[in-house]
Order: C-alpha cells, then sequence, then structure tokens
C-alpha cells in the first residue's frame, strides 16, 4: 500500500512533502480540509489526537509530527537518495543541534512575522501588530548572522554535506518572502545566508512542492 | 577529561543534568551568571554564538541545545544507566513524534504559563497577563488530555519502556507547580498522567536536579 500524507499543503505539510521527493518515495496527499473541520471528525483524530496536519499512514503505521515524519522516511530509506542524517556520533550530534536551533531560533521567529503579517490580519481578522512584527524580524535577524558566520566557513549546517536540517528550514524561509513581507532570506549583508538559501529552494524537490502548491491554489 | 557543563540551573541546564545523572556520566557544572553577562563574553560566545545556557565541552567537542546534549549523552553511552532511545525503526518514530509533542505541545504552553506567573512579574518587572495566563493554561490542558489517553493505555509516552522523552518533560512540570502557580500536573481528573508525573519526578536522577538547585538557591 501506498504511503499515505494526509494535510492540505501548509508549511508543516510542504515539509514532508519535500523529503519524500527527495527519498523518491512513491505517496498519495490526501486532503484534508482544515475549514470544513476535517482535522476534528473521529476518523482523523484517531490517527492525530491533537487534530493538526500532517500525519501519515505508511501500510498501518500512522506517525505525526512533520520532523518526525521526515527522520522517519529519511531513516526508513537511507539508501535511497542522498543521505540526509550523519551517523557518525558527533556529526549526528551537531545535526540534532541544528534541528533544535531550526525548530526554536529560526522557525519560532518567521512564524511570528508571518502571523503579524498574513495569519493575523488575512485569516483570523485581526489586526497586525507592528511592535511584535518587528520585534520577531530582529530576533530572526540575529538567528541569520550566527548562520552567515557559521555558513561562511562551511556549505551548510552541519558541515559541508547537506542534510535533512537545511531542507526543513524551507517552508518558513519561502514563506517568509511570499507572506511575511520581508525580503531577510535574499539580504546581501549575508550573503552566505542567500547562498545557501538560494541553493536549496533550487532543488527539483522543492520546485515540484512549490508547483503543487501553485496548483492547488488556481 | 571530565565532561563540563556551563550554565547555571535553569529548565534546559536541568534537563541535560538529569540525564548525565540517569547515565552515570562524570560532570562538572561550571557556574555561567546571566546576570553578570558571562553568557555574552567572547570565551563564551565562542562555544554558544547564541549566548545561551547549557553547552558542553566534551573533551574539546563542543555542543549546544539541551535536547541535542541529551540525545548525544544517551546515544555515546547508550549501553551505559538506562537504555533511553529506542532504536527500532518505528519505536524510534514514536520516539521523534513524542519528542516533537515534548518541545512544540507541551514546553511552549508549560513556558506560557510561567511566563506570565513568574517570569513576568518576578524578573522582568512586567504586569502578568491574565487572558494570555488562562489561554496557555487551557492548551496545556489539552495536550495533556491527550497524554491521560495515552498513558492509560501505556506506562510512558513511547510505550510500556521509559525514553528521554518522557524525562525531558521534568524541569517544565515541575517548573508549573513551583513557579506557574497551578497544580495541573497533580489534577485527579488525569490519573494516569499523575501516576506518570510522579515516577519520573521520583527517580533518584531528579531528585539529585532538586536538591542541587536547593543547595544553589540557599
Amino acid at each position: 500500500m501506498v504511503l499515505k500524507l494526509y494535510g492540505s499543503l501548509t508549511a508543516a505539510v510542504m515539509r514532508v512533502y519535500c523529503i519524500l521527493l527527495e527519498k523518491n518515495v512513491p505517496f498519495e496527499l490526501i486532503p484534508v480540509d482544515l475549514r470544513k473541520g476535517e482535522n476534528r471528525t473521529p476518523e482523523y483524530l484517531a490517527k492525530q489526537p491533537f487534530g493538526q496536519i500532517p500525519c501519515i499512514d505508511d501500510d498501518g503505521f500512522v506517525l505525526f509530527e512533520s520532523r518526525a515524519i521526515c527522520h522517519y522516511i529519511a531513516t526508513k530509506y537511507a539508501h535511497q537518495g542522498p543521505d540526509l542524517i550523519p551517523q557518525d556520533l558527533e556529526k549526528n550530534a551537531l545535526y540534532q543541534q541544528w534541528a533544535s536551533v531550526e525548530a526554536f531560533q529560526f522557525e519560532t521567529k518567521a512564524v511570528g512575522v508571518v502571523t503579524e503579517a498574513f495569519y493575523k490580519p488575512v485569516f483570523w481578522g485581526q489586526e497586525k501588530n507592528q511592535t511584535l512584527y518587528d520585534e520577531h524580524l530582529d530576533k530572526l535577524g540575529k538567528t541569520l548572522d550566527v548562520y552567515e558566520t557559521v555558513l561562511s566557513k562551511q556549505k551548510y549546517l552541519v558541515g559541508d554535506e547537506l542534510t535533512m536540517v537545511d531542507l526543513n528550514h524551507l517552508p518558513y524561509a519561502m514563506l517568509l518572502g511570499a507572506r511575511g513581507g520581508t525580503n531577510i532570506m535574499q539580504d546581501e549583508s549575508r550573503p552566505n545566508v542567500v547562498r545557501w538559501f538560494n541553493e536549496l529552494s533550487s532543488r527539483d524537490s522543492w520546485k515540484a512542492v512549490l508547483a503543487k502548491l501553485a496548483e492547488q491554489q488556481q
């Protein structure tokens, strides 16, 4: 049975979609319409008790949380497509370190920016709080200053080899431009961040995610 | 050279301290006084570019982010003390899933509660926002409702064996009572959450962390 990916193309679902393409894993995208409450049905809650997307059903094995799903796919298909998780003790530790940085230092700030610029005014009918927007953007800039220093010495966050932690940044790095009203990922004062982001977002996997997103938004 | 753990006993440092004790790893705690700005010196920033605690120096290998440090210790010392990370593909995937839940569904809400009840009024000289406090507590309750269902069927979050993801909850689960002004971890309407939390917090490792904390606060 082909792997089922449940969800519409939110940031977290795009993250999983990208890794499935990187690892050449056949899958079926099963839409879950949040506006119709399809994430709150008893059938869906039996798979994902928090009512969030995505979750997967891999021949009966059900799993949720996007980063955990990506980790599972990259582990199960380690020898298919690029090797995305280093196994060496210290390299793996640095991979875990940057995975935490992505979650806590990058995405939390990026979510804050996109929330003020887009989710609040467009989705939730609330006013943008400019002070909060500026605070989140300032903190995000400080995070990217650290990235710039690291990426001036090596190609990717963990070293000179691509890992999943680089790719996991893509959904919110893209949304900052598309929905967050900021060109922070293209700021030439951080040339190595620009190089890194442009290389990642030029990958066939990510271009296919964006094509799918454009198709759904038509 | 004995492993060096840098930091004063904040929640994130307590998380690492607990795992070092669980795995019987000798270490030296090196105080980093945030009030004196010891986390912003060039020497410290060379180890931890975000200026946060904790970080470790394990015979020259430097690592930060508390969950990444715990993962490294539990991997390096897999065969010493309890086995805290399942290796089987699906069990490991569920471990990763609950690790994400701990970070995003549990701690973010718990931090919100403790921030309003303690950090804002006591540390930052700001007013407690009761509406935000209530919102965070309500969301935390909904998270613990899911935990209750899971823990009514198995002993721990990943299955019937203890994993690191259970232990990683301890710092904020404790702080909710000590600083958050809520007995939510002892709420008898969720008897299995109470059983789980009481068992975890009765472990020798955690009791030693609390003893160290009490010693520092004298």
